[in-house]
């Protein structure tokens, strides 16, 4: 297998021959996906570089990855410091890099493919400030060296049946038509994996742990759609249930189609859509309308079937996580865990369900050290043995037909250490904070965030990440538009409305470089709160996820009487909805788990 | 006196005569200042409006006015429907208007010494869409017609002391020089009034309320500087204080010194500075650096002789409002006061201080249904008589040589009912909320903003407008560039970091339209917070203006132990402070108002 150094040398010949200076190695696919197939891990053939969010640029004389903070440490264990340059990210941009440092006059390549066109309009801008091109490539170079670059996944599409989508795809389209009706629009182009899975009520296996078919689609007014997909993954179920006003096409028909728009008025979503997209109806003669895709804000208002349907997989995989924690405290204290082990046995407790098709992420199952790591994926080679006095924290969750979970619980090994519990309770108390807050209809998730943070800041603590991400229904756990978090997050998530029926995580925490890390996480469902006297519409949450929140760890005087009250009526809740799928010592292990605080 | 029709025929009349189909009249002045001199206001001269935020585009055979929602009613009584359609800003912005209603073809006039380039660029791309065109003029065309229209103030310059100011304007300017080498520029423009009064240690009598000079500024890389200003304006102490690295010039030498820059490269803030300053640099070749004015946030924090300054002012300011709020209670009840003599015998109290230079701004003064309007401004035609079972709002404040005050408080005509003091406790809960919190450097105002609407939402109430805006020191009593406001709020401002030394007011309200208004506001400045264990630099707020909050209005069970120590703490604090300037009577009343509460 060639070294690392072997393919950046065998990248920069293909370079030259391609006439070019340079090329940028972003880490996504040609639907702008945050998890990628393996045949478009190009940044980490490259590199090395394991992390899930970095990029590249390789000149002829230098060559530099760029990644953001969760990756500091990663990136310099990874990726060979002899031919790479570390530039952190959002601190120094690709753009400024490439500012200081292209050559007068140089060609630097991208795949307009792998860009949004702003990218590429503001790469553009920057180069030519520098005498330099911009140039897109009509084949990927590094496609060219990559002599086993895995081939895109074949794995078959499947139908996700009305009753959990709660909707057809048919009147999902007819939805969409409307929307098109309104601004006078012929089409719109959907090219977000999960917005077609959602559109057209269909699944996939092709990105690990995401249930999406790598395919584009095109939505007309009329309410028909293409769908563009290897012909040889539609099987006949599925072709059946799209029906005869889908047209199924081949994957590689979708460029071509995007041509054939001359004068037509189509709708594409300048975030979600590539380049290469916007390049292919400029060239038919498209009138382009720049609109986020109006399946977003649609996929994230779930409705009365998707929220019952991720009703029913929480209390499935609560039942799981408890017999997991059960199973953790009594086996960890006798040594010979290990984070992998744990999270095997984990993963096989939701398995047990009969119903699990996938774990919803990489499960993050950190002891001690590694707990501090927010973004820690644990691996053969990372996973550490689990040792008595370390918090050990699961960050993890289920795909299921139903819907999509994601959990994070920490418990101790044996004895916690008084500055954890106060740690923790700090933690919890934002928790608390988020849960039962309540607020007008139309507040942005960054009014929402610093509740959060508020108990560790008195402390003179923060944590370094968001409160909250939206969660699709058997769909990607990452899923906008929404989010809670700094109102200065990047990409602009946390200042969307927050509206009813939205799902989102809550997950504050609290990290101590090198000792332990913390986190609380649920989900939660944006609904309605009917207030007395109230001047306005007002929102709050109604908790999702019931599983028990380790009691030892909690110093009860910290919290308020009404925090109180939110814990034992939580832990209340948890046993009525998970007792009734245990058997009777397990039940008697998660009433104690569950008994009044105070 | 022409009316206002006449004068709206009138400008049309004289744009047919410069060719033009339209006109855009901002209320602003040729620094973008928030209050405006006389000779600026064109907007109250065509339309009748008297309100201090609006535009107007006047068409040939259409005019709109337009205003944001603290104007919504009141346009409506200044302002005739029969002339004039209006518009709501944000809601629909001049450029979206002008759109619909531009004639194709049609030349629209605007003055570019009253608009952002930026709004300019947006302005013309949308006009050139429907095949308009935007066109500068050289004279603004109301001027031709204004026949009285008033000569700009001639008031005299006067020195700010470097023992107010704190620094000397030859150190600030230093200051300066090193921003430009770090920029590798050659000189900066100021433009924004209170930058120019700033880095002079000059104040002006040319704008009311707020201590500026109608001038305009170059500081050069060398720390030398041009103030651009009618000589006659200019004292010999003024002359002597500015000394001989200061070039006093006409005021109408300053575009013609803009062209002069030739290969140089200049700063401009584009936030600041309007169209014409970028124009005239961009003619003469400048290399223009659009950045924000390097006064603006050497400004905002204040330095320990502002600090100091500012404080003794408000011990000062507390002791008149004291005596004003003893003898508004004694009063009131009587009945015969007005709005009008309210406001009057508050600023006589300030007055009798003997250091008054001018109030902040136009006092608020407004009982029962006026307090609902937060922006209201007591005028002889708007006075209304001060009534029992009425809610008495007053917001004011002074500006004295060491420190500009502002200050709200509210009190209840004879007993008030248990709502009053729900909301006003809510109120002050949040307020607390405000001036207790505790943060990381780096904070944006924006991440603060909800801990004081918290405890309305809980019971579906809100308040709209932000929490606190940034305060002078001895200049404008609304000061960038931070805000404490939801993250959305125009402007950016609610995003700026927060950094120590900043000034902010914290003023949550509650206005119930049509019955009252409450609005609790003290000024604070950011201070370090000193936490053992913390993990980063902490800040925090130090109260800066102590006056009595009406116990009376307070629902003390509503409040948590900690609340009730810090409202303790603070009345302690204000008699500590106040009752030293107070004579016997006014003494026994203030401690009876500053006794503990519960």
């Amino acid at each position: 297998m060639p070294s690392h150094a072997d393919r950046l040398r065998a990248l920069r010949d293909q370079l030259a021959k391609q006439g070019l200076d340079g090329f940028v190695v972003p880490l996504t696919d040609e639907h702008m996906s945050e998890y990628v197939g393996g045949y478009s891990q190009r940044l980490g053939w490259l590199t090395g570089f394991q992390g899930s969010a970095g990029s590249a640029v390789v000149l002829a004389d230098k060559a530099a990855i760029f990644t953001d903070g969760r990756y500091t440490i990663q990136v310099r264990q990874q990726v060979s410091a002899e031919d790479w340059e570390y530039v952190g990210v959002p601190a120094t941009s690709i753009t400024a890099w490439l500012e200081a440092h292209v050559p007068e006059g140089g060609r630097i390549g991208y795949d307009p493919w792998l860009h949004t066109r702003g990218w590429v309009d503001e790469t553009r801008a920057a180069l030519a400030e520098r005498g330099a091109e911009l140039v897109a490539v009509e084949a990927n170079p590094i496609d060219s060296v990559w002599s086993d670059r895995p081939a895109p996944s074949d794995a078959q599409l499947s139908v996700q049946d009305d009753d959990h989508a709660g909707k057809s795809s048919a009147a999902k389209r007819a939805e969409i038509a409307e929307w098109l009706g309104e601004r006078q629009a012929d089409a719109v182009v959907l090219s977000a994996l999960d917005s077609i899975a959602w559109a057209f009520n269909v699944r996939g296996d092709d990105v690990a742990h995401t249930p999406v078919a790598l395919s584009y689609a095109i939505v007309h007014a009329d309410g028909t759609g293409d769908l563009f997909v290897e012909p040889g993954k539609v099987t006949d179920a599925v072709r059946q249930h799209l029906g005869n006003a889908i047209r199924i096409q081949d994957r590689s028909a979708f460029a071509p189609a995007l041509n054939a728009f001359a004068g037509k008025r189509v709708a594409a979503d300048p975030e979600r859509a590539v380049a290469a997209i916007f390049d292919a109806l400029d060239a038919g003669g498209a009138r382009v309308i720049a609109v986020r895709d109006p399946v977003v804000l649609a996929k994230a208002i779930k409705n009365p079937a998707e929220i019952a349907g991720h009703q029913a997989a929480q209390a499935r995989d609560g039942a799981a996580m408890v017999r997991f924690l059960k199973w953790f405290e009594e086996t960890a204290p006798q040594g010979g865990l290990t984070e992998m082990s744990a999270a095997d046995r984990l993963q096989a407790f939701r398995q047990e369900t009969g119903l699990l098709k996938d774990l919803s992420f990489d499960t993050i199952s950190a002891t001690g050290p590694n707990g501090a790591l927010p973004h820690y994926k644990v691996t053969d080679e990372s996973s550490l043995p689990i040792e008595p006095g370390q918090l050990y924290l699961i960050d993890s969750g289920g795909q299921y037909a139903d819907g999509t979970t994601d959990i994070t619980r920490v418990m101790p090994v044996g004895e916690p250490s008084a500055e954890m519990r106060d740690r923790f309770t700090r933690v919890l108390k934002g928790h608390i904070a988020i849960d039962a807050a309540v607020f007008p209809d139309g507040t942005v998730g960054a009014q929402l965030d610093s509740f959060a943070r508020r108990p560790l800041w008195e402390v003179g603590l923060d944590f370094g990440h968001g409160v909250g991400h939206g969660v699709g229904a058997y769909l990607s756990v990452h899923e906008g538009p929404q989010r809670i978090a700094q109102p200065y997050y990047p990409g602009g998530q946390s200042l969307e409305p927050l509206r009813a029926g939205m799902m989102l995580s809550n997950e504050p925490g609290y990290y101590k470089p090198g000792e332990y890390g913390i986190r609380i996480e649920n989900l939660v469902l944006i609904v309605e709160r009917e207030i007395a006297g109230a001047e306005q519409r007002m929102l709050g949450f109604e908790t999702l996820t019931f599983v028990p929140i380790e009691r030892t760890l909690i110093e009860p005087s910290l919290l308020t009487d009404q925090e109180l009250r939110w814990l034992d009526t939580y832990h209340a809740r948890v046993l009525e909805l998970i007792a009734p799928q245990l058997h009777e010592e397990e039940r008697r292990w998660l009433e104690a788990k569950c008994a009044r605080i105070a």
